[in-house]
């Protein structure tokens, strides 16, 4: 209930930008938009935005920021007063830092991560276009997700994020782990939307990127997913199956870079009066992988 | 980005309680929640709140009133003071009226039908609870919508209708189909959420309802929902299909009275930054009907 | 159990090749294989076979043959046989007379329609291979089915017809539709496979094409074929439902000549032992078209 | 092509009989159709005939027998001779040994497992009825399979086992397994039907077995299946994916004495002219679990 829209995009380390941007056009099925010397820009063909997804040409991996695009200047502006009062220090993204991009703040959120606050971009509208439109385009390749649709990070102290996110940025809380014995915030899931998040943080290393969530529209289109990925040999963490949290359908997967990016579908739906849901560490396996019910090795190293 | 959260329940007129009680029941899946002489309360498995269907025994059927739920009592507030200056007459419901519901505004919209707004009714939880939930629970009946979604109505005068929706109530115009020469808007889809409607409007007879909209996971689920009817022998106008508009799936069918009930999955997502779609009128069939690219004769006629 | 093995190809009179040829390999996704001056080979991408499909330009639309594939020479000619004894006039196709055929025997079945059985067909192999292949090949086009799966004729004798399929060509019958006093067959489902069937008749006119099927994995691809075909105009008779008959999921088009096509999917594995399913005719509608319970008009006008 | 219908029925060896039958009505959803003081019989919603599973009370799990129905008792002396040619010795099963059915002949395969053929048991028919009926029946708990499907057993000597079911029995081999030089026979899938397989072998220990897998319709029938075991604390062996071999969508699981079974839906179809697909073993992984594309270490060891 804040002004904040969705995350709008991320920005991707990616150590070989050549082989990233086939990996995104092809596997993933994102279109290009832009190119400079240092950065790609893509977006999937349901995004009316210039773009969701930048990579940028890096020697890590990683996530060199999140951004959040916001209704208008005076959402922005009353944002950009509470992140100030909370103590983040404020720094502004200027025209033309990126292509197609206004102006953006710029900030650290209590986990060290980047993350930016846009309302300006310049929109070049979705494949199907807005008069009389089919419900999808000709010519899709790869998994072909409607949208860039969550993030989630690792932090340590969970508490001050979640505090930050709903307090400060008018996010709700859907799902949330805790210890066994209700002392530790393990986990937080958050909603800016009516989805069933938008963010999350396991807890783990400050300032790590865990995973970008793509939406795809269903469980078959999870399954199609997985057979692009064995076809064109992608590595593949977790095979097709179900979050107990958010209920969402998914596969796990990791670009050429070691980020890992995942197909994603079918979470419910959230009201702003949502009831936080809350599991307890003892079924943290079954929340993050319903059907098998124990995590793999990765899911907690594997972090860029 | 109004204080509306969604639209939190319909009250129903029926002729016979008890019928359409075993219709809403064993062919919906929605349980009761409570009972009085004259109305019976049902909810969804998937919702929270205390019921979101109210059946009310009538002469007539057709809709007695729509309520949406808002945040809290200061956006109920905001909202109360535009309603009154756009000019509407607002009555009060006074809790106790109904069962589980607090107080609530009472007023009627351009096209004549009667609205509540309200934010405090009874929340039950789901049937999965709110700890360590299943994805489902089980024992489920029928077609087993997870929620109310949406109610499409007609009036006459779709533009001051609009009006009303986008600047008192906050809503925004996710589509409109004009007719060709763009001068008449024979069609609105309005949404207060991140969904592709949570109202509609199409031209016809003001104070009428065409439908209430019941979620459903998958178009696996509207293939199910579609045996069940032919199993229970109910009337179905739409066999399944996709809309155009909003790209969802869908069937659509009628309860005892002739109420029009559609279970629906998979529109799209829209965000407050969404530009509406037209659609000209030549196009309207496509838009309602995709894949029969014509209307079927009682779309226009079977109104209560 | 005889020694037919499927409904191996079809020929199809069109009226404009080209145009045909179009609507094959873009709206169904079969492939050319083959080309005459007046006639086009087309295959399925799943398909061993050379073709399945034969389009011939003609004057009039329509079936100018069915032919089944039998196991080998061996059963050929105890089949030989049987037909002539049964008293059907045979005549021997010779090899070469089309493209990458050997040799066929051609007579009419008592309903009229040309049909030829054949051993003999150079196998060119599925698009996926036989050596460690993925589950389905890239760059599929339109519907994009996995075979060829099944033809519906109508004729007068239904009776007769059936003691042909069954007695003389071992088919099983699977299904029938009788007039409610018993006396009358007006709808014959004939397997000789562990399909649903094969072939089928329903009561009309002799010697006339109703539809040919097409079999697709999934009631998202009967979906995403329905789709397809708004998007490419193509002439849509029923949208996706099921048949109350096999319990198939099903959509019936038009080919540009008006041939029936269909995507199917979905329905029952029959077993040599299968008890034969009756359909009382005051059901026919049910047991065709599931949800909508009654026929379309041109369900029985509609033939080539 | 042989006079073998179908894999009709198996036996299996539990240890605890009525927390197997809780299991296999309350998860995998058959019926019991009837009770002997140590054997247990149940069949499957879709299944005409008395049972396709007989649970049979053992200080061991594992495979009592598989038995196979046969067309008629004139194939059956077919096979028998066939089968004593071939080496065997052959035990006849008397009528009334097992519940509803009739004499059965018995022997050991070149696997040491222990097999029947019969032509004669009770037909009660499937929940549906013949005479004009719906897709499904209501009243459905767990998993509710359409029908027994196919087993996998191990042995060593794949070659004279392949050889003998084709030889003798009939079956065409639809795919195989073989080491990288081509020498030795890992894994060997074999049809009596039109299906992919109605019975494999993977190396391994002679006499015992793999698993059971089960028919569901779909997709999201492999999802619910999923989801049922997790609720119902099943332990599961491999969540929702794809074999590579059959290109079946399938998930595994074990009974509480171990067995495994498995939910299986959409392989392909085959006729009697199916090339025989080759994996070489280096792809053996790609092939069993598709999307893995590693095998889970208790696919080889988790045997009864
Ligand atoms: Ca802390
Ligand atoms: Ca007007
Ligand atoms: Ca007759
Ligand atoms: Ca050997
Ligand atoms: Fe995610
Ligand atoms: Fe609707
Ligand atoms: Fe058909
Ligand atoms: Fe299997």
């Amino acid at each position: 209930m804040s002004g904040i829209l969705r995350l709008g995009r991320l920005e991707l380390r990616v150590l070989d930008l050549e082989e990233s941007v086939k990996y995104y056009t092809d596997v993933i099925g994102l279109e290009v938009t832009g190119r400079e010397e240092n950065r790609v820009y893509l977006k999937a063909w349901d995004e009316y935005d210039h773009h969701s997804i930048v990579l940028q040409k890096a020697d890590t991996a990683g996530m060199d920021h999140m951004a959040f695009k916001v209704k208008d200047i005076y959402e922005l502006e009353k944002l950009e007063s509470k992140i100030e009062q909370f103590g983040c220090q404020l720094s502004r993204v200027s025209k033309g830092t990126r292509l197609a991009e206004g102006e953006a703040i710029r900030f650290q959120i209590p986990t060290g991560h980047y993350m930016e606050l846009y309302t300006d971009i310049e929109q070049v509208g979705t494949k199907t276009g807005s008069l009389n439109p089919h419900p999808w385009p000709d010519g899709l390749r790869g998994i072909a997700p409607h949208r860039l649709d969550h993030a989630l990070l690792t932090g340590d102290d969970l508490e001050t994020a979640t505090r930050f996110f709903t307090e400060v940025l008018g996010f709700k809380q859907t799902e949330r782990i805790v210890t066994v014995d209700g002392e530790v915030l393990v986990g937080s899931f958050l909603s800016a939307t009516n989805k069933a998040h938008d963010l999350a943080f396991v807890k783990g290393p400050d300032g790590k990127f865990h995973h970008a969530g793509f939406y795809v529209d269903n469980w078959y289109d999870v399954l199609k997913a997985a057979d692009i990925l064995t076809k064109n040999n992608v590595q593949t963490e977790i095979t097709p199956t179900r979050h107990g949290i958010t209920r969402g359908l998914t596969i796990y997967f990791f670009d050429p870079s070691g980020n890992r990016n995942e197909a994603y579908t079918s979470g419910y739906m959230s009201y702003a009066d949502f009831p936080t849901i809350t599991w307890t560490e003892d079924k943290i396996a079954t929340g993050i992988f319903y059907h098998r019910r124990e995590l793999v090795e990765s899911f907690n190293k594997a972090l860029t």
